[in-house]
Protein backbone atom coordinates (compact mmCIF):
# COMPACT_ATOMS: atom_id res chain seq x y z
CA UNK A 1 0.00 0.00 0.00
CA UNK A 2 1.15 3.48 -1.13
CA UNK A 3 1.07 5.89 1.75
CA UNK A 4 0.74 9.52 1.88
CA UNK A 5 1.18 11.03 4.96
CA UNK A 6 -1.47 13.44 6.23
CA UNK A 7 -0.06 15.50 8.83
CA UNK A 8 1.03 18.83 7.15
CA UNK A 9 -2.46 19.85 6.66
CA UNK A 10 -3.43 23.47 7.71
CA UNK A 11 -6.35 22.25 9.37
CA UNK A 12 -4.12 20.97 12.22
CA UNK A 13 -3.26 24.24 14.82
CA UNK A 14 0.14 23.41 15.12
CA UNK A 15 0.95 23.12 11.56
CA UNK A 16 -0.99 26.07 10.54
CA UNK A 17 0.81 28.37 12.93
CA UNK A 18 4.30 26.78 11.80
CA UNK A 19 3.00 27.87 8.45
CA UNK A 20 1.88 31.45 9.13
CA UNK A 21 5.18 31.63 11.39
CA UNK A 22 7.44 30.39 8.55
CA UNK A 23 8.90 27.62 11.01
CA UNK A 24 10.65 25.54 8.06
CA UNK A 25 12.26 23.18 11.21
CA UNK A 26 8.62 22.92 12.29
CA UNK A 27 7.66 21.50 8.63
CA UNK A 28 10.64 19.55 7.77
CA UNK A 29 10.26 17.53 11.12
CA UNK A 30 6.85 16.78 10.54
CA UNK A 31 7.76 15.63 6.82
CA UNK A 32 11.20 13.30 7.94
CA UNK A 33 9.13 11.81 10.35
CA UNK A 34 6.58 10.92 8.20
CA UNK A 35 8.97 9.96 5.59
CA UNK A 36 11.16 7.51 8.49
CA UNK A 37 7.22 6.07 9.51
CA UNK A 38 7.18 4.71 6.18
CA UNK A 39 5.26 7.38 4.27
CA UNK A 40 5.72 7.55 0.25
CA UNK A 41 3.82 10.70 -0.48
CA UNK A 42 4.10 13.71 1.62
CA UNK A 43 0.39 15.44 1.88
CA UNK A 44 0.78 19.88 1.93
CA UNK A 45 -2.44 21.40 2.39
CA UNK A 46 -2.15 25.12 3.08
CA UNK A 47 -5.80 25.77 2.34
CA UNK A 48 -7.05 27.05 5.91
CA UNK A 49 -4.56 29.03 7.00
CA UNK A 50 -6.52 32.21 6.66
CA UNK A 51 -3.49 33.84 4.86
CA UNK A 52 -2.62 33.44 1.32
CA UNK A 53 -2.77 30.43 0.27
CA UNK A 54 -0.58 30.47 -2.87
CA UNK A 55 2.17 32.08 -0.95
CA UNK A 56 1.60 29.57 2.14
CA UNK A 57 1.82 26.56 -0.32
CA UNK A 58 4.54 27.69 -2.28
CA UNK A 59 6.86 28.30 0.87
CA UNK A 60 5.83 24.79 2.23
CA UNK A 61 6.99 23.11 -1.23
CA UNK A 62 10.30 25.18 -1.11
CA UNK A 63 11.12 24.44 2.51
CA UNK A 64 10.41 20.60 1.96
CA UNK A 65 12.64 20.51 -1.82
CA UNK A 66 15.09 22.38 -0.51
CA UNK A 67 16.23 19.84 2.10
CA UNK A 68 14.38 16.92 0.80
CA UNK A 69 14.40 16.78 -2.88
CA UNK A 70 13.53 13.08 -3.01
CA UNK A 71 10.59 13.39 -1.48
CA UNK A 72 7.00 12.86 -2.60
CA UNK A 73 4.43 15.58 -2.53
CA UNK A 74 1.04 15.41 -3.06
CA UNK A 75 -0.09 19.00 -3.57
CA UNK A 76 -3.75 18.83 -1.42
CA UNK A 77 -5.49 22.21 -2.39
CA UNK A 78 -9.22 23.29 -3.55
CA UNK A 79 -7.84 26.29 -5.69
CA UNK A 80 -6.39 25.10 -8.52
CA UNK A 81 -4.29 28.32 -8.76
CA UNK A 82 -2.56 26.74 -5.76
CA UNK A 83 -2.10 23.98 -7.14
CA UNK A 84 -0.54 25.43 -9.99
CA UNK A 85 1.70 27.56 -7.73
CA UNK A 86 2.95 24.76 -6.12
CA UNK A 87 3.88 22.82 -9.20
CA UNK A 88 5.51 25.75 -10.55
CA UNK A 89 7.53 26.06 -7.24
CA UNK A 90 9.08 22.50 -7.69
CA UNK A 91 12.47 21.26 -8.49
CA UNK A 92 12.71 18.06 -6.65
CA UNK A 93 12.67 14.82 -8.15
CA UNK A 94 10.11 13.14 -5.95
CA UNK A 95 7.08 11.74 -7.25
CA UNK A 96 4.11 14.44 -7.50
CA UNK A 97 0.37 13.46 -6.78
CA UNK A 98 -2.51 15.86 -6.88
CA UNK A 99 -5.51 16.26 -4.28
CA UNK A 100 -7.89 16.26 -6.04
CA UNK A 101 -10.60 16.64 -8.38
CA UNK A 102 -14.58 15.48 -8.78
CA UNK A 103 -16.73 14.77 -11.58
CA UNK A 104 -19.06 17.94 -12.47
CA UNK A 105 -16.50 20.65 -11.16
CA UNK A 106 -15.16 23.29 -13.49
CA UNK A 107 -11.77 22.32 -11.66
CA UNK A 108 -11.16 19.30 -13.71
CA UNK A 109 -10.28 21.30 -17.04
CA UNK A 110 -7.93 23.51 -15.00
CA UNK A 111 -5.86 20.53 -12.77
CA UNK A 112 -6.12 18.03 -15.94
CA UNK A 113 -3.51 19.80 -18.17
CA UNK A 114 -1.60 20.73 -15.61
CA UNK A 115 -1.47 16.61 -14.18
CA UNK A 116 -0.59 16.41 -17.75
CA UNK A 117 2.30 18.78 -18.07
CA UNK A 118 3.75 18.38 -14.89
CA UNK A 119 3.59 14.84 -14.97
CA UNK A 120 2.22 13.58 -11.55
CA UNK A 121 -0.27 11.23 -10.62
CA UNK A 122 -4.08 12.75 -9.35
CA UNK A 123 -6.98 11.58 -7.11
CA UNK A 124 -10.74 11.80 -8.24
CA UNK A 125 -13.06 11.77 -5.54
CA UNK A 126 -16.09 9.73 -6.63
CA UNK A 127 -18.73 12.58 -5.95
CA UNK A 128 -20.68 14.20 -8.80
CA UNK A 129 -22.54 17.67 -8.68
CA UNK A 130 -25.43 16.00 -7.23
CA UNK A 131 -23.38 15.10 -4.23
CA UNK A 132 -21.71 12.11 -2.19
CA UNK A 133 -23.39 8.57 -3.84
CA UNK A 134 -24.16 5.95 -1.25
CA UNK A 135 -23.88 2.93 -3.02
CA UNK A 136 -20.42 0.83 -4.10
CA UNK A 137 -21.94 0.49 -7.61
CA UNK A 138 -22.42 4.41 -7.80
CA UNK A 139 -19.33 5.18 -6.46
CA UNK A 140 -17.95 3.02 -9.32
CA UNK A 141 -20.32 4.83 -12.18
CA UNK A 142 -19.07 8.21 -10.94
CA UNK A 143 -15.62 6.53 -11.07
CA UNK A 144 -16.12 5.29 -14.55
CA UNK A 145 -17.41 8.71 -16.28
CA UNK A 146 -14.05 10.50 -14.99
CA UNK A 147 -11.68 7.47 -15.79
CA UNK A 148 -13.06 7.53 -19.31
CA UNK A 149 -13.11 12.00 -19.39
CA UNK A 150 -9.27 11.74 -17.70
CA UNK A 151 -8.43 9.21 -20.54
CA UNK A 152 -9.65 10.90 -23.12
CA UNK A 153 -7.27 14.44 -22.14
CA UNK A 154 -4.55 12.09 -22.48
CA UNK A 155 -3.59 11.46 -18.71
CA UNK A 156 -1.91 7.93 -18.22
CA UNK A 157 -4.96 6.33 -16.54
CA UNK A 158 -2.43 4.10 -14.63
CA UNK A 159 -1.37 7.29 -12.06
CA UNK A 160 -4.88 7.56 -11.33
CA UNK A 161 -6.52 7.04 -7.75
CA UNK A 162 -10.59 6.87 -6.95
CA UNK A 163 -10.86 7.88 -3.05
CA UNK A 164 -14.54 6.24 -2.54
CA UNK A 165 -15.07 8.63 0.16
CA UNK A 166 -15.59 7.12 3.91
CA UNK A 167 -18.18 8.52 5.83
CA UNK A 168 -18.16 8.38 9.71
CA UNK A 169 -19.71 5.20 11.44
CA UNK A 170 -21.25 7.09 14.01
CA UNK A 171 -23.81 9.16 11.79
CA UNK A 172 -23.67 6.65 8.23
CA UNK A 173 -23.15 2.69 9.68
CA UNK A 174 -24.03 1.72 6.29
CA UNK A 175 -21.34 3.44 4.30
CA UNK A 176 -18.30 1.73 5.54
CA UNK A 177 -19.66 -1.50 3.76
CA UNK A 178 -20.26 0.53 0.93
CA UNK A 179 -16.54 1.45 0.44
CA UNK A 180 -15.48 -1.88 0.71
CA UNK A 181 -17.27 -3.24 -1.67
CA UNK A 182 -16.52 0.20 -4.11
CA UNK A 183 -12.92 -1.18 -4.04
CA UNK A 184 -12.67 -4.14 -5.98
CA UNK A 185 -15.77 -2.38 -8.29
CA UNK A 186 -13.17 0.76 -9.28
CA UNK A 187 -9.85 -1.57 -9.61
CA UNK A 188 -11.99 -3.56 -12.26
CA UNK A 189 -11.71 -0.03 -14.32
CA UNK A 190 -8.23 -0.55 -14.49
CA UNK A 191 -7.65 2.23 -11.80
CA UNK A 192 -5.66 2.23 -8.74
CA UNK A 193 -7.99 3.25 -5.03
CA UNK A 194 -7.10 5.39 -2.29
CA UNK A 195 -8.90 5.93 0.67
CA UNK A 196 -8.65 9.35 3.50
CA UNK A 197 -8.09 6.94 7.07
CA UNK A 198 -9.61 9.07 9.64
CA UNK A 199 -12.68 10.35 8.81
CA UNK A 200 -14.50 6.69 9.32
CA UNK A 201 -14.11 7.12 13.31
CA UNK A 202 -15.10 10.88 13.63
CA UNK A 203 -17.06 11.03 17.06
CA UNK A 204 -16.22 7.93 18.13
CA UNK A 205 -13.60 7.27 21.36
CA UNK A 206 -10.96 5.11 20.79
CA UNK A 207 -10.64 6.22 17.08
CA UNK A 208 -6.77 4.20 16.28
CA UNK A 209 -8.36 0.68 16.63
CA UNK A 210 -11.53 1.91 14.69
CA UNK A 211 -9.02 3.04 12.24
CA UNK A 212 -6.99 0.20 12.22
CA UNK A 213 -9.88 -2.56 11.20
CA UNK A 214 -11.25 -0.61 8.55
CA UNK A 215 -7.85 -0.30 7.31
CA UNK A 216 -7.71 -4.05 7.73
CA UNK A 217 -10.20 -4.28 5.82
CA UNK A 218 -9.91 -2.30 2.98
CA UNK A 219 -6.29 -3.49 2.78
CA UNK A 220 -8.13 -6.92 2.38
CA UNK A 221 -10.89 -5.94 -0.49
CA UNK A 222 -7.54 -4.58 -2.94
CA UNK A 223 -6.91 -0.91 -1.29
CA UNK A 224 -3.96 0.61 -3.00
CA UNK A 225 -3.09 3.81 -1.33
CA UNK A 226 -4.45 5.25 2.34
CA UNK A 227 -3.89 8.91 3.30
CA UNK A 228 -3.34 8.14 6.99
CA UNK A 229 -0.80 9.18 9.65
CA UNK A 230 2.22 7.13 9.49
CA UNK A 231 3.10 8.12 13.07
CA UNK A 232 0.14 6.02 13.96
CA UNK A 233 1.48 3.04 15.08
CA UNK A 234 -1.91 1.21 15.23
CA UNK A 235 -2.63 1.88 11.41
CA UNK A 236 0.89 0.99 10.23
CA UNK A 237 0.34 -2.05 12.56
CA UNK A 238 -2.59 -2.91 11.21
CA UNK A 239 -1.12 -2.82 7.32
CA UNK A 240 2.21 -4.36 7.77
CA UNK A 241 -0.04 -7.53 9.53
CA UNK A 242 -2.47 -7.58 7.02
CA UNK A 243 0.31 -7.84 4.41
CA UNK A 244 1.89 -11.12 6.33
CA UNK A 245 -1.95 -12.76 6.86
CA UNK A 246 -2.34 -12.46 3.03
CA UNK A 247 0.74 -13.75 1.52
CA UNK A 248 2.39 -10.66 0.51
CA UNK A 249 5.52 -10.36 3.26
CA UNK A 250 7.99 -12.88 2.39
CA UNK A 251 8.55 -15.02 5.57
CA UNK A 252 6.82 -12.76 7.38
CA UNK A 253 9.80 -10.80 7.15
CA UNK A 254 8.74 -7.13 7.21
CA UNK A 255 6.66 -8.02 10.49
CA UNK A 256 9.95 -9.46 11.94
CA UNK A 257 11.65 -6.64 11.47
CA UNK A 258 8.56 -3.87 12.41
CA UNK A 259 7.97 -6.57 15.66
CA UNK A 260 11.91 -6.28 16.76
CA UNK A 261 12.34 -2.85 16.15
CA UNK A 262 9.50 -2.54 18.97
CA UNK A 263 6.85 -0.80 16.13
CA UNK A 264 4.01 -2.99 16.12
CA UNK A 265 0.87 -2.47 18.78
CA UNK A 266 0.36 -5.26 21.14
CA UNK B 1 -20.62 -13.73 15.94
CA UNK B 2 -20.85 -16.93 17.83
CA UNK B 3 -18.22 -16.93 20.64
CA UNK B 4 -16.97 -20.63 21.53
CA UNK B 5 -14.40 -20.25 24.09
CA UNK B 6 -11.92 -22.26 23.85
CA UNK B 7 -9.60 -22.31 27.20
CA UNK B 8 -11.04 -25.59 29.01
CA UNK B 9 -8.67 -27.42 26.46
CA UNK B 10 -6.17 -30.44 27.84
CA UNK B 11 -3.80 -29.17 25.73
CA UNK B 12 -3.52 -25.92 27.77
CA UNK B 13 -1.27 -27.48 30.99
CA UNK B 14 -2.90 -25.83 33.94
CA UNK B 15 -6.28 -27.52 32.17
CA UNK B 16 -4.39 -30.70 32.19
CA UNK B 17 -3.59 -30.30 35.90
CA UNK B 18 -6.82 -28.63 37.12
CA UNK B 19 -8.43 -32.13 35.24
CA UNK B 20 -6.72 -34.39 36.96
CA UNK B 21 -6.67 -33.29 40.07
CA UNK B 22 -10.61 -32.88 39.59
CA UNK B 23 -10.31 -29.27 40.64
CA UNK B 24 -13.47 -27.91 40.32
CA UNK B 25 -13.41 -24.63 41.00
CA UNK B 26 -10.72 -23.94 38.51
CA UNK B 27 -12.82 -25.23 35.16
CA UNK B 28 -15.74 -23.14 37.39
CA UNK B 29 -13.81 -19.80 37.18
CA UNK B 30 -12.35 -20.61 33.81
CA UNK B 31 -16.35 -21.28 32.52
CA UNK B 32 -17.53 -17.87 34.53
CA UNK B 33 -14.74 -15.88 32.90
CA UNK B 34 -15.11 -17.04 29.12
CA UNK B 35 -19.11 -16.65 29.73
CA UNK B 36 -18.89 -12.96 31.06
CA UNK B 37 -16.46 -12.00 28.71
CA UNK B 38 -19.14 -12.73 25.98
CA UNK B 39 -18.77 -16.56 25.06
CA UNK B 40 -21.74 -18.49 23.28
CA UNK B 41 -20.81 -21.79 24.03
CA UNK B 42 -17.98 -23.57 26.05
CA UNK B 43 -15.36 -25.51 24.74
CA UNK B 44 -14.34 -28.66 26.83
CA UNK B 45 -11.44 -31.02 25.50
CA UNK B 46 -10.18 -33.79 28.05
CA UNK B 47 -8.30 -35.63 25.16
CA UNK B 48 -5.17 -35.27 26.33
CA UNK B 49 -4.71 -35.84 29.97
CA UNK B 50 -2.99 -38.79 30.13
CA UNK B 51 -5.98 -40.46 32.11
CA UNK B 52 -9.21 -41.84 31.28
CA UNK B 53 -10.71 -39.32 28.54
CA UNK B 54 -14.04 -40.60 29.14
CA UNK B 55 -14.23 -40.16 32.81
CA UNK B 56 -12.98 -36.81 32.84
CA UNK B 57 -14.92 -35.38 30.35
CA UNK B 58 -18.17 -36.62 32.35
CA UNK B 59 -16.52 -34.80 34.94
CA UNK B 60 -15.82 -31.48 33.63
CA UNK B 61 -19.42 -31.68 31.79
CA UNK B 62 -20.82 -32.57 35.80
CA UNK B 63 -18.56 -29.70 36.90
CA UNK B 64 -20.10 -27.07 34.34
CA UNK B 65 -23.76 -28.21 34.51
CA UNK B 66 -24.05 -28.67 38.14
CA UNK B 67 -23.44 -24.66 38.76
CA UNK B 68 -23.98 -23.23 35.04
CA UNK B 69 -27.24 -25.11 33.87
CA UNK B 70 -27.57 -22.90 30.97
CA UNK B 71 -23.99 -22.50 29.61
CA UNK B 72 -23.41 -23.72 25.93
CA UNK B 73 -21.13 -26.38 25.71
CA UNK B 74 -18.79 -27.52 22.90
CA UNK B 75 -18.03 -31.16 23.34
CA UNK B 76 -14.59 -31.68 21.80
CA UNK B 77 -12.67 -35.19 21.51
CA UNK B 78 -11.68 -36.82 18.66
CA UNK B 79 -12.37 -40.19 20.50
CA UNK B 80 -16.96 -40.72 19.61
CA UNK B 81 -16.93 -42.69 22.58
CA UNK B 82 -16.08 -39.89 24.94
CA UNK B 83 -18.55 -37.63 22.72
CA UNK B 84 -20.98 -39.84 23.42
CA UNK B 85 -20.18 -40.08 27.39
CA UNK B 86 -20.09 -36.51 27.31
CA UNK B 87 -23.96 -36.05 25.78
CA UNK B 88 -24.44 -38.83 27.97
CA UNK B 89 -23.49 -36.94 30.81
CA UNK B 90 -25.10 -34.03 30.10
CA UNK B 91 -28.28 -32.80 31.94
CA UNK B 92 -28.14 -28.88 31.11
CA UNK B 93 -30.54 -26.40 29.75
CA UNK B 94 -27.78 -24.93 27.25
CA UNK B 95 -27.19 -25.85 23.79
CA UNK B 96 -24.68 -28.29 22.81
CA UNK B 97 -22.26 -28.51 19.49
CA UNK B 98 -19.87 -31.25 18.60
CA UNK B 99 -16.25 -30.40 17.48
CA UNK B 100 -15.62 -31.98 15.50
CA UNK B 101 -16.02 -34.66 11.98
CA UNK B 102 -14.33 -34.54 8.91
CA UNK B 103 -15.25 -36.13 5.53
CA UNK B 104 -13.88 -39.70 4.71
CA UNK B 105 -13.75 -41.13 8.80
CA UNK B 106 -15.58 -43.63 10.02
CA UNK B 107 -16.55 -41.14 12.95
CA UNK B 108 -18.74 -39.46 10.73
CA UNK B 109 -21.21 -42.34 11.12
CA UNK B 110 -21.00 -42.57 15.14
CA UNK B 111 -20.95 -39.01 15.30
CA UNK B 112 -23.95 -38.05 12.85
CA UNK B 113 -26.46 -40.29 15.01
CA UNK B 114 -25.39 -38.76 18.05
CA UNK B 115 -26.02 -35.26 16.99
CA UNK B 116 -29.02 -36.32 16.14
CA UNK B 117 -30.70 -37.93 19.10
CA UNK B 118 -29.15 -34.96 21.68
CA UNK B 119 -30.05 -32.14 18.87
CA UNK B 120 -26.55 -30.23 19.16
CA UNK B 121 -25.00 -28.35 16.60
CA UNK B 122 -21.73 -30.01 14.64
CA UNK B 123 -18.47 -28.73 13.34
CA UNK B 124 -16.98 -30.39 9.97
CA UNK B 125 -13.38 -29.96 9.35
CA UNK B 126 -12.91 -29.44 5.24
CA UNK B 127 -10.56 -31.67 5.87
CA UNK B 128 -10.77 -35.81 3.73
CA UNK B 129 -8.80 -38.93 3.70
CA UNK B 130 -6.49 -37.03 1.04
CA UNK B 131 -5.73 -34.52 4.03
CA UNK B 132 -5.87 -31.10 3.91
CA UNK B 133 -6.75 -29.02 0.86
CA UNK B 134 -5.08 -25.59 -0.50
CA UNK B 135 -7.33 -23.86 -2.10
CA UNK B 136 -10.35 -22.34 -1.24
CA UNK B 137 -12.01 -24.22 -4.01
CA UNK B 138 -11.17 -27.48 -2.32
CA UNK B 139 -12.11 -26.53 1.13
CA UNK B 140 -15.57 -25.74 -0.78
CA UNK B 141 -15.80 -29.13 -2.02
CA UNK B 142 -14.91 -30.97 0.73
CA UNK B 143 -17.98 -29.21 2.52
CA UNK B 144 -20.56 -30.15 -0.29
CA UNK B 145 -19.80 -33.63 0.19
CA UNK B 146 -20.07 -33.66 3.91
CA UNK B 147 -22.99 -31.12 3.39
CA UNK B 148 -25.01 -33.57 1.54
CA UNK B 149 -23.94 -36.87 3.49
CA UNK B 150 -25.80 -34.92 7.21
CA UNK B 151 -29.03 -33.73 5.36
CA UNK B 152 -29.11 -37.24 3.90
CA UNK B 153 -28.41 -38.69 7.53
CA UNK B 154 -31.43 -36.03 8.40
CA UNK B 155 -29.46 -34.30 10.24
CA UNK B 156 -30.44 -29.97 10.62
CA UNK B 157 -28.33 -27.98 8.03
CA UNK B 158 -28.67 -25.20 10.10
CA UNK B 159 -26.67 -26.26 12.54
CA UNK B 160 -24.01 -27.64 11.03
CA UNK B 161 -20.41 -25.12 11.05
CA UNK B 162 -17.45 -25.72 8.73
CA UNK B 163 -14.10 -25.09 9.24
CA UNK B 164 -11.42 -24.37 6.93
CA UNK B 165 -8.76 -24.93 8.80
CA UNK B 166 -6.04 -21.94 9.26
CA UNK B 167 -2.49 -22.57 8.75
CA UNK B 168 0.03 -20.91 10.60
CA UNK B 169 1.11 -17.40 8.00
CA UNK B 170 4.78 -18.64 9.10
CA UNK B 171 4.53 -21.69 7.43
CA UNK B 172 2.31 -21.47 4.67
CA UNK B 173 2.24 -17.59 3.60
CA UNK B 174 -0.80 -18.48 1.35
CA UNK B 175 -3.55 -20.13 3.36
CA UNK B 176 -4.75 -17.61 5.60
CA UNK B 177 -6.41 -15.88 1.68
CA UNK B 178 -7.67 -19.15 0.36
CA UNK B 179 -9.54 -19.59 4.37
CA UNK B 180 -11.10 -16.22 3.99
CA UNK B 181 -12.06 -16.77 -0.26
CA UNK B 182 -13.32 -20.23 1.40
CA UNK B 183 -16.04 -18.38 4.04
CA UNK B 184 -18.20 -16.85 1.19
CA UNK B 185 -17.58 -20.08 -1.03
CA UNK B 186 -18.65 -22.62 2.29
CA UNK B 187 -21.88 -20.35 2.99
CA UNK B 188 -23.42 -19.87 -0.33
CA UNK B 189 -24.06 -23.84 0.20
CA UNK B 190 -26.05 -22.73 3.29
CA UNK B 191 -24.21 -23.71 5.72
CA UNK B 192 -22.07 -21.91 8.75
CA UNK B 193 -18.57 -21.09 9.08
CA UNK B 194 -16.53 -21.13 12.16
CA UNK B 195 -12.68 -20.93 12.53
CA UNK B 196 -9.76 -21.71 15.19
CA UNK B 197 -8.14 -18.57 15.14
CA UNK B 198 -4.90 -18.57 17.49
CA UNK B 199 -3.37 -21.17 14.44
CA UNK B 200 -2.86 -18.13 12.25
CA UNK B 201 -0.01 -16.60 14.36
CA UNK B 202 1.66 -19.73 15.08
CA UNK B 203 5.47 -19.09 15.40
CA UNK B 204 5.23 -15.45 15.40
CA UNK B 205 5.42 -13.23 18.00
CA UNK B 206 3.03 -10.86 19.10
CA UNK B 207 0.56 -12.93 17.94
CA UNK B 208 -2.40 -11.19 19.54
CA UNK B 209 -1.85 -8.73 16.34
CA UNK B 210 -1.82 -11.15 13.96
CA UNK B 211 -5.34 -12.91 14.92
CA UNK B 212 -7.29 -9.78 15.80
CA UNK B 213 -5.89 -8.71 11.78
CA UNK B 214 -7.53 -11.87 10.29
CA UNK B 215 -10.21 -11.70 12.57
CA UNK B 216 -11.56 -8.69 11.42
CA UNK B 217 -10.66 -9.91 7.72
CA UNK B 218 -12.51 -12.67 8.45
CA UNK B 219 -15.27 -11.05 10.07
CA UNK B 220 -15.73 -9.28 6.70
CA UNK B 221 -16.16 -12.15 4.60
CA UNK B 222 -19.24 -13.34 6.72
CA UNK B 223 -17.77 -15.59 9.68
CA UNK B 224 -20.70 -16.67 11.37
CA UNK B 225 -17.98 -18.69 14.66
CA UNK B 226 -15.42 -18.48 15.70
CA UNK B 227 -12.88 -20.56 18.16
CA UNK B 228 -11.07 -18.17 20.77
CA UNK B 229 -10.03 -17.11 23.83
CA UNK B 230 -12.71 -14.69 25.02
CA UNK B 231 -10.30 -13.17 27.67
CA UNK B 232 -8.28 -12.08 24.80
CA UNK B 233 -9.20 -8.41 24.51
CA UNK B 234 -7.87 -7.72 21.18
CA UNK B 235 -9.61 -10.29 19.12
CA UNK B 236 -12.58 -9.71 21.36
CA UNK B 237 -11.98 -5.84 20.31
CA UNK B 238 -11.33 -6.11 17.09
CA UNK B 239 -14.78 -8.27 16.77
CA UNK B 240 -16.84 -5.24 18.52
CA UNK B 241 -15.10 -2.90 16.26
CA UNK B 242 -15.64 -5.08 13.01
CA UNK B 243 -19.41 -5.14 13.74
CA UNK B 244 -19.70 -1.20 14.41
CA UNK B 245 -17.40 -0.52 11.01
CA UNK B 246 -19.96 -2.99 8.80
CA UNK B 247 -23.14 -1.42 10.13
CA UNK B 248 -23.90 -3.99 12.34
CA UNK B 249 -23.83 -2.72 15.78
CA UNK B 250 -26.73 0.16 15.87
CA UNK B 251 -25.86 3.50 16.95
CA UNK B 252 -22.32 1.65 17.56
CA UNK B 253 -23.89 0.87 20.65
CA UNK B 254 -21.89 -1.71 21.34
CA UNK B 255 -18.73 -0.19 20.50
CA UNK B 256 -19.08 2.50 22.42
CA UNK B 257 -20.71 0.19 25.75
CA UNK B 258 -17.28 -2.11 25.44
CA UNK B 259 -15.12 1.30 25.19
CA UNK B 260 -16.84 2.59 28.45
CA UNK B 261 -16.45 -0.67 30.08
CA UNK B 262 -13.01 -0.03 29.69
CA UNK B 263 -12.64 -3.16 27.51
CA UNK B 264 -11.18 -2.38 24.43
CA UNK B 265 -7.77 -1.69 23.32
CA UNK B 266 -5.72 0.81 22.17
Amino acid sequence: VIIVGERINSTREKIREAIKARDASFILRETTGQLKSGADYIDVNCAVTGGDELRDIEWAINVIQKDLPDAGICIDSPNHLAIEQALAAYKGKGRLLINSITLGDSRISKILPLAIKYNTGLIALTMSEAGMPDTAEARRDIAWKIFEMVKRAGFDTKKLFFDPLIRPISTEPEQAREVLRSIPLIRELGASTICGLSNISFGLPNRHLINAVFLSMAYQMGLDAAILDPLDRSAMSALKTAKAVLGEDEYCAGYLQAYRAGFLVK
